[in-house]
């Protein structure tokens, strides 16, 4: 196959694009897609200062290595979860990655944060399934670190897998405020927080894997060990059998649902909630008196003390 | 397992409804679900007519079945498309099923209603796919013998999985206008045409072979020869799959659809189409001058009688 481009050997075919590309084309694909989508969802500017979460997997890293490239002020956050040998393995991509580049690299541990706030252990001592936990943590501690430093904008690598797989997921069970707010932008719901944005939403993981292994990103293969038998794998191993029997499936399922489909759900998000408060514990934006973090800190705190001293008599 | 409501040895087991059934239990609940699906949609009364479009396979025998031990006035139709063996092989269960019980069955052969329309025929000269040409000629068929038996309804055996495979099919695509009319129950377009239903929109293909096979209904097992390869047996298949890893998966995708999802679609049916006309060939409602049939009609005898007196020199 040639490349679609410049006609030399290609490298890389994209079925979904109908496309073949060398690798210096195939580059230059990746980034005006990353281009194009940041500006057409008004995602940020030049002037910004961007935070991407990194977490030392192929998406975030490329994520990082593209938005530098494009020239946008882009300092990395990476979130320390405690989750074993994969979290001490993740970290050291992510270190090696900022080092070698003399990149600015945040690490926020969250076993310094506070006591038994790793992820594994608020798992075990809430019973909240480990992904419920992580996903918590990550909101809180990304919006924390993005205020902290003054940041305008949260980057985080959602590709189109992820983020396909995630309406296909809101579809199947019709979760209409979910459908509504499913964008690559999401601005602030409260004047502290920070626009938060998906510059990959759709890039497949094919396509950012190639691309990491093209700029010779040394990333962590292995997946998240609490991420095996999740939901999510399920709907993209769906989705995967759908995209092989039809090339290209994935990109028009999430991109007219973005352009077309989700015009029906506008204006349906839970707006009841009303406007957020103020956390009365920590000073975040809370939806109650007090914020989810903190109520799972004081949870976490409770029954730690409860196993210390034992039930009582 | 023991049957849910009898705690009899159950003989099948439902894990979409997390119920096991013995026969008898069984029977009761796929035709309680049938009573419910037609109350609930409003789709006929005990004094109309219904015409049953019957193909010899499980889901439409199964229909007629069950409609007659609800005490409805059912009559079948069987449209003989001139597949080959397999309309042979479909007709002959039809007519097996019919005899046996004494009922009034129609039957409207292709190949008699025109030179060439057969479905292979229609496909091979217009070079449609079978199935584009056998669903066209099929609406067609169903309608005239409706509206010449003076039918109040046309019942179809559209079970769960065809029904969520067409969602998914819409969803994927976000095709709003089909999306907002895909219903179990059709209004009639024109004064001339009639309602059509399908009450065994929420039972699953598997339910409607275990209460074909519980009732001795014999049909065709084997799917129409033009079936393989669908695009349609794609999407049934990632919804099995779907289905395997979370039970009652299809019957939420569909039921929140009609009670919830849709609503986001409504009003958006492309009404700009206007009322039909009447065509001008056949009589029967139109969407211009000649309706969709008539076109094929024309266009399958230009086709032919350019193939016999050969291109012009």
């Amino acid at each position: 196959m040639k490349c679609t481009r410049c006609r030399a050997k290609a490298e890389v075919h994209l079925r979904a694009h109908n496309a073949g590309f060398c690798r210096p084309c195939y580059l230059g694909f990746f980034r005006r897609q990353v281009e194009r989508a940041i500006a057409a969802e008004c995602m940020c500017t030049p002037e910004e200062r961007v935070l991407v979460a990194v977490s030392g997997g192929k998406d975030s890293l490329a994520l990082w290595d593209v938005l530098l490239d494009l020239g946008y002020r882009a300092t990395g956050l990476y979130l320390a979860q405690g989750i074993g040998g994969y979290s001490t393995r993740s970290q050291e991509k992510v270190e090696a990655f900022a080092r070698a580049r003399g990149l600015t690299l945040r690490i926020v541990e969250l076993g310094m944060e506070g006591p038994g706030l790793a992820v594994p252990d608020v798992a075990a001592v809430t019973r909240r399934s480990a992904c419920s936990a992580c996903g918590m943590l990550k909101r809180h501690f990304f919006d924390e670190a993005a205020i902290a430093g003054e940041f305008d904008v949260l980057a985080t690598g959602h590709n189109l897998d992820d983020e396909a797989a995630r309406l296909l997921g809101n579809v199947l069970r019709w979760q209409v405020d979910h459908l509504a707010r499913q964008r690559p932008v999401l601005p602030p719901t409260h004047p502290k927080f920070v626009r938060k944005v998906k510059p990959l939403h759709l890039l497949s993981e094919y396509e950012t894997a190639v691309y990491a292994f093209m700029r010779g990103i040394d990333y962590v293969v292995e997946e998240c060990p609490n991420a095996a038998g999740a939901t999510q794998l399920v709907y993209k191993d769906a989705l995967n059998r759908l995209e092989a029997a039809s090339p290209g499936t994935k990109l028009a399922f999430m991109r007219e649902f973005l352009r077309t489909g989700q015009r029906a759900f506008a204006g349906r998000p839970a707006e009841a909630q009303g406007a957020p408060q103020t956390c009365t514990r920590c000073g975040m934006p809370a939806w109650g008196e007090v914020c989810a973090f903190c109520k799972l800190v004081a949870e976490v705190e409770s029954k730690r003390a409860r196993a210390v001293t034992g039930p009582a008599a």
